[in-house]
């Protein structure tokens, strides 16, 4: 199979450094090993079963998924999917109720009238599926907030046909601090889940699981008391917000979006053919949408649908109409959810293409 | 053919409201006839061919595209198609020179290489390509700068085998404020404008095309003096953007995201199952990336990929799991651009299924 070269390709394109790609996988795995914790990554952030077949063959336990189809695609690879998302309504039960008999689902809730819809579902089919109880830990998003609510979730998890009461779930979303500074917010994490887990066992429902964990904290995951499992999604790829935060090192970063220089009309800048329709456009607290891989030192200063303006600024170079850039995005998954496909580069040649079938709602 | 029900559709799902999808066409299609206007609907919003069919029924003299995509896919149901990016890259110009030859293309451009690159192009197929002379009027993306570039660069159109000079294109994006406050900042567009066509009027390159346009500024088009086609993408659907700039009544609305509440587990808040991959999520100067169709007051306070949370603190509804709603992105275009079909609802009913075929970056 031959690929365009990344001189052809036609931009924007989505790369991936299948290098860097494999250190980060080894890095994650080698930590997990290291503190004796389970890996269960989010395929949200590549929508790639391919690479999720990868963090299954470098130690992950299972694979932890968003919507439906992302069940369906990451089901074909992984027998142990956790949708960490409540799923309400009857089409989202059914394809989940239909996944390969070998594949075992769980899912993550925080009500009861998502509990009974599941429960009824599952017992439709005849079939079990686990079940994680979401703690608020403190991002305030979803999940219960008093152990007395997650006691009775659990204790009616674990009396309903067609549901198996397996531990607990959150999302530490809130701390966005730098690695060096999140000592205290852990602690307090800690702490939290500490009252949860202490009322859970107080009446013998001690969760087996206690899956937590994002990319910003994932290397101080084992500060956390009690947290057995962690389901950072970004890590093989990172982006510009985990540098940011310290979760990786720039040269780290594997994923970046080939692009054009379109313009050059405006003093001061240069205009490529990548905008909020490649990049996506999230803020950070530092300027700027991306910044490119090569010159971190420019950045995408301003982004429109389908042009994003560099800010020279803060360098001499000064690129012609038709050059190329590659960008780092300040957040890869919503990137990666705007591609068809990825193109793995490896020694500056396109190495592979993985279509990111995980993308989009309709069933495969 | 029979669509599912608003009440079994899976969600996120985008929808349009057909009934003020047509008051929208035949408002703006009215406005074009009653100012002499040339109405060029940039489709980079719906990105659905049959809607620019229906603006062409409408009245609309041709279609502004953004990609080769959205050209080749446009090109279907229209036959004079404006491609408003400079198009740069072998791949990108071979896909526009291979568009059926009954497509009038014609392609705006702000630099000699992009003006050379496609008369090489052109010639190399035998078609003659219109240009465009991008102008930048304050909003500093693209364009050139003075008159004198604009001269040199008509001037180069005109002579090129392969191209033919049509005229001057602008984009007024940086007028954002209150349609009621537009009034001086129209007036320093038109005078921007006029240096430009006096400066080319002298040297016989009078533009025959002078277009402009959004959909902010849509209903002020006739006090641009000289401006004589606009492209408005947004004015279809309209979003909340549109809404709080006063482009268009909240009653105006036609596009929305239907979506479940999933978690109410947070109090003071409800949680729905579309975030920035369904809404995206684009800030504007108040509060919120979305708000509710039927209650305004309830807006989208934060959002997460899958996850939009509702702040209620304006209302006294409090809405049950499993409850739906439509959500009013602050964007449509980026929202539309995440979506695979769009559900047109007519009296509370699913009567029609749009592909967005525009959509993506591949060959159709």
């Amino acid at each position: 199979m031959s690929f365009p070269s990344l001189d052809d390709i036609e931009t924007p394109a989505a790369l991936v450094d299948e290098e860097r790609l494999e250190r980060n996988l080894a890095k994650a795995s080698a930590y997990m090993r290291e503190h004796g914790l389970r890996w269960r990554p989010h395929t949200k952030t590549h929508k790639v079963p391919e690479l999720a077949a990868r963090q299954l063959q470098a130690g992950a336990v299972g694979v932890t998924v968003a919507t439906p189809r992302e069940a369906e695609v990451m089901g074909a690879v992984a027998d142990d999917v956790l949708l960490a998302y409540s799923p309400v309504g009857a089409s989202k039960l059914a394809r989940l109720m239909a996944l390969p008999r070998r594949v075992r689902l769980s899912v993550a809730l925080d009500s009861r009238e998502v509990l009974a819809g599941l429960a009824e579902a599952a017992r439709g089919v005849g079939r079990t599926v686990g079940v994680l109880v979401e703690l608020d830990l403190g991002m305030r998003r979803v999940g219960v907030q008093t152990p007395e609510e997650a006691v009775a979730l659990a204790r009616e998890a674990s009396g309903e046909e067609g549901l198996e009461y397996q531990g607990v779930m959150f999302y530490p979303g809130h701390l966005r601090m730098s690695l060096a500074e999140q000592g205290p917010a852990l602690a307090e994490v800690s702490r939290r889940l500490g009252t949860f887990l202490d009322a859970l066992g107080a009446v013998g429902l001690k969760p087996g699981i206690v899956s937590g964990g994002s990319t910003p904290t994932l290397w101080r995951s084992h500060e956390v008391v009690g947290m057995n499992e962690v389901r950072p999604g970004i890590a093989p790829f990172f982006d510009r917000a985990s540098a940011w935060m310290g979760a990786c090192g720039w040269e780290e970063v594997a994923y970046s979006v080939l692009a054009t220089v379109v313009s050059t009309a405006v003093p001061g800048q240069a205009v490529i053919d990548a905008g909020s329709k490649a990049l996506a456009k999230e803020e950070l607290p530092v300027e700027g949408y991306g910044a490119l891989l090569d010159r971190p030192e420019v950045v995408v200063r301003t982004i429109s649908e389908e042009h994003g303006v560099l800010d020279l600024s803060r360098t001499a170079w000064r690129p012609r109409v038709g050059e190329r850039v590659r960008v780092v995005p300040n957040h890869v998954c919503v990137s990666v959810n705007l591609q068809s496909e990825l193109w793995a580069v490896r020694g500056g040649q396109v190495v592979k293409r993985w279509d990111v079938t995980g993308r989009g709602r309709g069933p495969v």
